[in-house]
């Protein structure tokens, strides 16, 4: 009797307070504020983690005990690689945690027990959430609809919290590191004080420092995995107490099959990349010298792929235009979230490029390698512009298959003069289907050659079982034409997203393993002050780091679905 | 034939980084980027404002030549008294406007000629725009989409860029004020560099003092001005290309008969606000005991109004928990927006609340006066709650008029026995009832007292006109028992709305004009550092003070519907 729009606020505004305080605890510990310990952040963190294991326990135990009512699912939201994604970053989670406590175990004289039970209880969290979420990420839920609301914005926010910490932390680090090579290089006009919170005791076993430096290489997983996952229970939230229309849904298989060149190219960006970023850390820092031939590699290397990438773009798009299809815009929250993330998280790196190009402009001395920074600035706004409109338009296309089907259909019917016949014989070739295997089938039958490609996985025999059916020619030589057509557009479709699925992955490589020239090539730093781009570049780069694992799993899925 | 969602993502993008890059020009101007003066981020405002005129021109002569074509309207959207209280808020705007150039024209020596050349534009714009939201905020553009989604969103991000100038002007004159009262309070321990950016030459004229203070008056209506105008701007770039239903509209008119106890009780609030402004501006910076004294009877008076506004929010949802009506879930952008901005512009003060009540738990000494933080900082998280809460449900809930209608219909429809005879009656009914007036009208007819209000404006002498029809006894009774009901309820409900419409316009004025506890009270301060504080502070206030005003708006229009 409740309305859901009014359960929808309560709960909601619940979730954003949790978050507020929780964010003002965070950016109190990061200020240094006073009265404020670590240990309070991380109790803090504790409770809402238990809040949320202890709801989880509680979803599982009802909805097993329940399992008998059938419980509608929305086909779009947690797709399989996605879960797949969330388990490998969990796995790594794991890993960190388990850094993390035996890092304390060393420690354990002067550090307080909170640090020991955090990653306890961290661990114990991530391993629930991801069975909750391979369990009942496609839940729409439909009972005790308050209640599970907020369970679920908890978690939300509760992983979002958690993303933000890892992301503090993470900051925190790179900072420090940053100023080190600052002091390595000489620049003694920036007040540089180390926020190091290094615990004041000596370590008791030998693996103290393997712990404490490994876990900055484990932290980039552990930040995408509490984003994952709250997108995911986003997803969950927005999907409670809808009524979903039951429309034929294919499943989504991805093939390796047709996406050669794709991948050959897009392997061939993601090696050169992390070579690119080993000689960067090597050698930034060194000497001014080193640092400055860093720095023009990593330019001249991120301007090509960029540009790569946009002219991948670019055709898609070109080809997206000659090829006319209807776009679906039926209501889908997850693909809805999967577009306003898209668009909403480039503005973190639109903001630091525009910051550069802005200190290009104003900063007085330019010394060579500067400038490379200006087309690389502008070359990252252009992408993430062509790539988002491809990906929107992508994943707002009708699917072929469906089109297919009814194209089958219409053929079928207009040739054999019965329909009646037919819808017997049309749901054995869709059933039938997914045992054949992919590729082009050229049939011979009445004088004719018909050709089809499997798209998407489904809908490629319907000739086959129905040859003795009486085709007439013109249908069929349209249909070989504009197939063939079609067959090339998809074919270069697959490819350019394979590709940039790869280079996306590749570009998140950088930033979220310590490439900062932003940081390194010291131009902003000193137009806009140490301090204020410290805090735009802290503020933008975690959402800019999200873009680009954001964007290779929808690239992902266009390439499935196209 | 270009699919909608992709020009949709095309302008988005375009306005995002238009809204990007000025952000960082101010932001730049801000900390005092190195190569950064205020011309350049005046010119740059100065263009995009020019472009939105040669825009706006084109557009209006386009309709202006193409006005016999039937164009839609989308009925929600800039509501009739939107309209007049932008236009209240341009005509402070356009004396703003004239303060500067009186302003410019007296330093002209010394003032670079953007700053005479900005307010011109400024004025132009601004007369332009009131008359092109007035004309055309119902549109829905269906034609030449592309380009006119490019000068819509371009208007949108123009007037967001000029509410964060006027945000940025007016935080920099705030915080200016306040390092001026911490010197004369004598605390020497906070590095104080007043931020003046005053001119560097006499004045020629004699006003200029005048002008110079009288601006910081009329800022917090420039402000307003450009949000406002940005969010009806921004329901017309959502409505392009829309398909909308042709459902029954009612006109919705603001009735001052039957609110006079809401009323009254909020003029009282509102005269009291403005007393306690008054005295706390006085008050405050003055020695450290008036100071101390200002802010307890601030935090005294704010706690028993936030206290009032519970009850009544309390008492509203109850009320609607009472009386079931279905909701209205149909696609309406401008609703969608009230209900977003709500709630995302609480989170503002929410951010501000926490931050005092993590101060209060952390602080190492507490003055008495910081105690009084507590409860206020409590009771603003639950106030906005519970008020957002209580204004969407309201928005949502479908419009009484409509179901009496059809009610009425079947009422008549069950006692005259015959449906077809009914439509022409029903619809004379319809049309003579704008000429009636407002009240109950008790009928006798047949034995029966049938009384009815009139409820939103219309249907009310159904019974007049159908009295010659036979109603049974059942039927009229139920309906006498209910109306009365729904009637108390009613009225209830719009001196609630009535009361918290200017609770929340009370509320607005403290923050608007320079009533800031947050800075005064100091206990934050101390307990986050001087700068973090200050900063949290100017990135949460525009919001907080935006949400008083649109609440403010909301509760207008909530009050118009009940």
């Amino acid at each position: 009797s409740y309305p859901q729009k009014n359960a929808e606020i309560l709960s909601s505004q619940y979730g954003i307070n949790l978050f507020l305080a929780g964010l003002l605890l965070m950016f109190a510990w990061a200020v240094h504020a006073v009265g404020i310990r670590k240990q309070d952040l991380l109790s803090y963190l504790i409770t809402i983690m238990l809040i949320q294991l202890l709801w989880m326990l509680w979803y599982i135990s009802r909805s097993y005990s329940q399992r008998r009512l059938i419980q509608e699912k929305d086909t779009h939201a947690g797709a399989r690689w996605l879960k797949c994604g969330i388990t490998l970053f969990a796995v790594i989670t794991l890993i960190l945690d388990s850094f993390k406590i035996g890092y304390f175990i060393g420690f354990s004289n002067c550090l307080s027990a909170t640090e020991g039970i955090f990653p306890v209880t961290h661990a114990m969290h991530t391993l629930l959430q991801v069975y909750f979420l391979w369990c009942h990420a496609k839940d729409i839920i439909q009972s005790f609809k308050t209640l599970e609301r907020f369970g679920v914005i908890h978690s939300v926010f509760t992983n979002l919290l958690l993303w933000t910490n890892g992301v503090l932390t993470e900051s925190k680090h790179q900072l420090n590191e940053h100023k080190e090579r600052l002091i390595t290089l000489g620049f003694g006009n920036i007040t540089i004080v180390l926020d190091d919170h290094a615990p004041q005791c000596n370590c008791t076993t030998t693996l103290c420092s393997i712990f404490s430096q490994g876990m900055y290489y484990l932290y980039p997983f552990n930040i995408e995995y509490h984003i994952l996952a709250s997108t995911m229970l986003y997803v969950l939230w927005k999907n409670i107490g809808r009524k979903v229309e039951h429309h034929h849904q294919h499943k989504i298989l991805f093939k390796f099959h047709g996406i050669t060149v794709g991948t050959i190219f897009g392997l061939i960006v993601l090696i050169s990349t992390i070579a690119v970023v080993v000689v960067y850390l090597i050698q930034i820092g060194r000497s001014k010298i080193k640092s400055e031939l860093a720095l023009t590699m990593f330019y001249l290397y991120a301007i090509s792929v960029l540009t790569l990438m946009c002219a991948a773009g670019i055709v898609a798009l070109l080809i997206y235009r000659l090829e006319e299809r209807s776009m679906d815009n039926s209501k889908n929250p997850a693909r809805k979230l999967d577009g306003d993330l898209l668009v909403g998280t480039a503005s973190g790196s639109w903001l630091l490029s525009w910051g550069s190009i802005l200190a290009i402009i104003c900063a007085q001395a330019h010394p060579k390698y500067t400038w490379y920074n200006l087309p690389y600035s502008i070359l990252v706004i252009i992408e993430k512009y062509i790539q988002n409109l491809f990906i929107i338009e992508s994943i707002h296309r009708e699917q072929e298959t469906v089109n297919d089907d009814i194209k089958t259909l219409r053929i079928v019917t207009v040739s054999s003069g019965s329909t009646l016949s037919l819808t017997p014989s049309h749901k054995e070739i869709y059933n039938g289907a997914a045992d054949m295997d992919n590729g082009k089938f050229p049939y011979m039958f009445n004088g004719n050659i018909y050709m089809r490609e499997r798209s998407g996985g489904d809908s490629s025999d319907e000739v086959k079982s129905q040859a003795s059916s009486p085709v007439s020619h013109s249908t069929s030589d349209f249909s070989l034409y504009s197939q063939n057509s079609v067959n090339n557009k998809r074919r270069i479709l697959k490819n350019i997203a394979a590709f940039l699925f790869l280079c996306n992955l590749s570009l998140w490589i950088p930033p979220a393993f310590g490439c900062r020239p932003e940081y390194d090539n010291g131009l902003e730093e000193i137009v806009f002050g140490f301090e204020p781009w410290i805090i735009v570049v802290n503020l933008a780069m975690p959402f800019s780091i999200f873009y680009r694992m954001h964007s290779a799993a929808s690239l992902f899925e266009v390439n499935c679905k196209t």
